[in-house]
């Protein structure tokens, strides 16, 4: 018999080849363990080893049992199915673990499972746990295997059979009566696994292909402990809560159409105008800076994105071409063959550099159907985007100032916990050796000049340039990555970029892609998230909303409304036969930050009684001063 | 032989048929006729009466008579060409009048005519005025006619040949040697012609088509008298001074580029500048006025233009289908199913109505590359575009407001002086009568109302709805549409859109599409022809520039230039080492409004010495008292 060695805490076992790993546990004297990882792989106690190594225990409470102990909770829930609806009804796709849990593609004949079915689900789950079946393992021949999951009538499985390579080991898994198609790994039986909860219901295509039948996808979410269960959960409640898909269509901000197409923004008036102040600010902001704005179209000729390379290597992002007079146009992808035609539509000076040209250009992609997701994935996306084109003595004074651009803006965003990454020369480049050097210089000094901590994604970078990326941490504690400075040495040779120098001879300019906030819309759909909605006052649509306590107080609320307004302030009064109560409530729905009341009391005083959704109510105040502290508030963008 | 029966002045005469025109007159006492109008149409002296009716004769100096011998010029020009390049070597294609003289587009072989040659071909066309040779008619077969051009090789004239319709007369026209095919009508001879002068040289390819050889288009204009020729050369002169496309390449407010597309603009940073201008301005004055914003995608699904009835209509006018996922989607022509699918996101209530959407809205219309021109005529444009939605009820006040914004927009660019056109039902249109009775009143209260004269175009309106158009007069005298104020009875059927009324039900909606400026890109070149490229202070890229008389005065200049920025004026500074007179002309010459020059007496007293283009020198001024009378130059929109 071939033997193998397997080497635990320290000591080496020689075990026959195909033991399983609790065997040699056992002789290791470890009681507890409900799994091992075996030179990186994860195994269960069942799992013949084929092959020798170092074998680390894994238990109860750890991250790699965690993986183990949700897989097996798969199986469990499709048992409790089993049980619920009869066998025979219920047919198996795939059930994997996921980040938080699992999931099981499931197919119940005359049933459709509904997020109400969950709770029934759950009980039978805990049920079958306190049963305590043992979970044991089986090796089966393809014959074997076919032959097994014909007889339960499981035809998914069998298409999964059918695509095993010839030579792998095919195993099942067995709790009870139940028995699955499955490499494991798995506890030892049902009673091992941790605190769990049944999330969600939604369809998904077998396979994934919309030409195959539709399963039911059954969400779990798993961890070892009641309170880490408890806590994630409060964290989806609270994800869900501000699902910006939702809040988007609460406080009108945006809608998809069908009929106009997946992945297109329609933005409503009230989205409208929030866009508008975050547009204004991008523009003057980058004014301020230097830089100077242009406009494109959103179609050009193909002849762009060969010399840009697009066509080459980004075609499958593209929207398919038009044939117009002979001529093939694209709806654009990206704006650089745009920018960089306006500087070439001059010969340019060393004088006039660096050029700083900035768009706020709307640009299509394709993504797949099924990626879409709210502002958040979208085919079709507007780009805070800029073009730094500079001579090489500039880069440190270009990268520092659009750096600290960067960082300014997200701040003036409220964001202020980042995280930097600067991605450097991966093994195949493009570009000198000199320009790479001077870029990453550049970048890491910025940085540090700056004060910041970053990454070093060591070779990440992109053939043609390094880059920085500049993640935010939101509310929730969710990264997002937002701005991003990325050199380019590739485009400037395509395009044949020159500049005169002071030496009057022709120099190749260095040319720098940048984006703040990286897209509007899918920017502002981690603004609501992160805000729950509940926008800083200068950006929200509506800043005050006046509510007059009765109908004698209507003139002055309409005062009260043109002063607001006069002042620029956008402002919206409630003049409806409601209770002053409502609409309270319903300001505070449509996420009004700043209500003013006014009664009998403030129209004799001129004043407002003020109410701010973030710090409560504030008693009364004259309406001057109020507009000197809502101007403040707007001015300091609170 | 057959008689018909001519009326002369009152008498009537009886001729042989085929009788020419001239002896008509010759009987009726007339001599100086160059021509005649025979029932409408123009005739000369040789053309044979075919069939009676009355004739107006046509004399020297009158408007039909210089139809005629306009004609007799481009068969001048093209025998000075056969003279001065000989016969074999000219080739002739066809030689219209126009709207103020003619052209001939002809071929030389071996040789490419251009502006410098007029002066020459000009000489030699006086000579054959000159000569005065009589201007002779002869009627040929089709076999003679082939049989003549074929030996004069004009491939040119065979085409036309061989596109006459059986049985209509060939005629030829002959003065000393040159014989070309034409219809007529001709002055008697060559000496009675008017004054002329060839004006440009373009291409122009046979029958209007790419697959055709390219001939060259050499113009010319005529008036009777050289006072009038003068007046309108002048004219001409002004409108080329004021090109926008050259004044645009210029002041560097766009370019066109090959590699982009035939009529796609690229807003280079100066026009950016005047578009954000411009931009601003219309949103704030809708928002002002209860219009909302919204922002739609570029491209579209199939179905909506379906529903719309584009696809079946507007076909030819729209980029051609991209297929995404199985579906056609279009680059939009239009952004009203954009709208409409934002209307009808929820339900609505009439106590939301009027709803006015209002959008910057890009939108891409296949034109052909023959007719595109700079910035007026284009495939890629942004309109000015909102959606009325409104009850019945609604649409007197509606349509009042919306011509009243209209006119007082038209007002802040410097127009004043409009046309007001009413456009109403045709014979075949849908929608009812109460519909249409309602809208043309609306229409014609609002231009009353606002005491403007307009003129009806009976008739003349759109199928789904009557249409104001408001057409302004630049300062050149030419008129331009601007503004369009239209119904439309036809998709609020097709989209089905409703709103709930007070009674609870639904009802249909009126809807009025409406553009004030119609497209930025196309009033933009109207606007740089109107005003010569020196816009108003308001518009103006740069607004002030500040110019230090030396060295010395670059510390006060900058503080100047601070100071004018931090109040938002648009301010540069010229610090080069130039002369002071180099700088103004430069400053001059880019079109920049005010120049303000600063030297020791200014630094002394804190002054600034004010230049305007407009106003002339103004003198020195306090700084502070110049920053006033700017902003109030800008506020008034001066």
């Amino acid at each position: 018999m071939e033997k193998v060695k397997v080497r635990v805490k320290g000591k080496e076992y020689e075990v026959e080849k195909g033991t399983p790993l609790g065997r040699v546990f056992e002789l290791a004297g470890i009681r507890d363990a409900i799994g091992g990882v075996l030179e990186g792989e994860l195994i269960d106690l069942q799992t013949p080893l084929r092959r020798g190594g170092e074998v680390k225990p894994v238990y109860r409470g750890s991250r790699e049992g965690l993986e183990i102990m949700r897989h097996s909770l798969a199986h469990i829930m499709a048992q409790a199915l089993k049980e619920l609806y009869g066998p025979s009804r219920v047919r198996l796709g795939v059930g994997p673990t996921t980040e938080e849990g699992f999931y099981y593609d499931v197919e119940v004949e005359g049933k459709t499972i509904t997020e109400e079915d969950l709770p029934k689900i759950e009980e039978k789950m805990r049920e079958i746990i306190r049963r305590d079946y043992p979970i044991l393992r089986r090796e089966l021949s393809r014959e074997e295997a076919l032959e097994l999951f014909k007889r339960l009538g499981e035809r998914y499985k069998l298409d999964i059979i059918r695509d095993i390579p010839e030579g792998e080991a095919i195993s099942v898994y067995e709790q009870g009566d139940f028995v699955d198609l499955c490499r494991g790994p798995h506890v030892p039986s049902t009673g091992k696994v941790g605190s769990f909860k049944l999330t969600s219901v939604s369809g998904a295509y077998w396979r994934g292909r919309s030409d195959q039948p539709q399963l039911t996808r059954i969400y779990g979410i798993a961890y070892w402990s009641d309170k880490e269960l408890r806590e994630r959960l409060k964290f989806y409640e609270e994800v869900k809560r501000r699902d910006h898909r939702r809040l988007g269509r609460e406080l009108e901000f945006f809608t998809i159409d069908d009929n106009v197409g997946a992945g297109l923004i329609l933005w409503l008036p009230r989205g409208a105008i929030y866009r508008k102040v975050l547009e204004d600010y991008l523009r003057e902001e980058h004014l301020k800076r230097g830089y100077q704005l242009v406009y494109t179209p959103h179609v050009g000729k193909s002849k762009l994105w060969e010399t840009s390379g697009h066509l080459e290597c980004y075609r499958e992002n593209m929207f398919p071409a038009m044939k117009i007079d002979d001529e093939e146009y694209y709806v654009k992808p990206m704006n650089c063959p745009f920018h960089i035609a306006i500087y070439k539509s001059r010969v340019r000076s060393y004088k006039e550099l660096p050029l700083k040209l900035f768009e706020l250009g709307t640009v299509y992609r394709y993504e797949l159907s099924g990626v879409l997701h709210g502002l958040l994935r979208v085919r079709g996306f507007t780009q805070d985007d800029a073009h730094i084109i500079c001579t090489p003595e500039q880069v440190d004074d270009v990268i520092r100032e659009t750096l600290e651009f960067a960082l300014s803006t997200l701040k003036d965003f409220g964001f202020d916990e980042f995280k930097i990454y600067l991605s450097t020369r991966p093994e195949y480049s493009i570009g000198s050796d000199e320009q790479w050097e001077r870029s990453q210089n550049a970048l890491r000094k910025a940085i540090e000049g700056l004060g910041y901590e970053y990454e070093v994604d060591e070779g990440g970078g992109a053939f043609y340039g390094p880059k920085i990326d500049v993640k935010i941490r939101d509310a929730l504690g969710r990264m997002w990555q937002l701005s991003t400075i990325q050199f380019d040495f590739n485009l400037p040779e395509r395009f044949d970029m020159t500049y005169v120098g002071a030496d009057n001879k022709r120099h190749r300019p260095y040319m720098i892609h940048r984006a703040l906030l990286g897209s509007i819309e899918r920017f502002t759909g981690i603004l609501l998230e992160h805000y729950a909605g509940l926008l800083p006052i200068w950006l929200s649509p509506t800043q005050v909303i006046v509510i007059p306590i009765a109908d004698r107080h209507h003139g002055y609320a309409r005062e009260v409304l043109e002063r607001l307004r006069s002042e620029g302030i956008r402002a919206e009064g409630d003049f409806r036969e409601e209770r002053m109560n409502a609409k309270i409530r319903d300001a505070e729905l449509k996420k009004i930050p700043v209500i003013l009341v006014v009664g009998d009391r403030e129209m004799q005083s001129g004043t407002v009684s003020v109410r701010s959704k973030k710090e409560g109510n504030l008693g009364s105040m004259e309406l001057s001063r109020f507009v000197e502290w809502i101007k403040e508030k707007i001015r300091n963008k609170e």
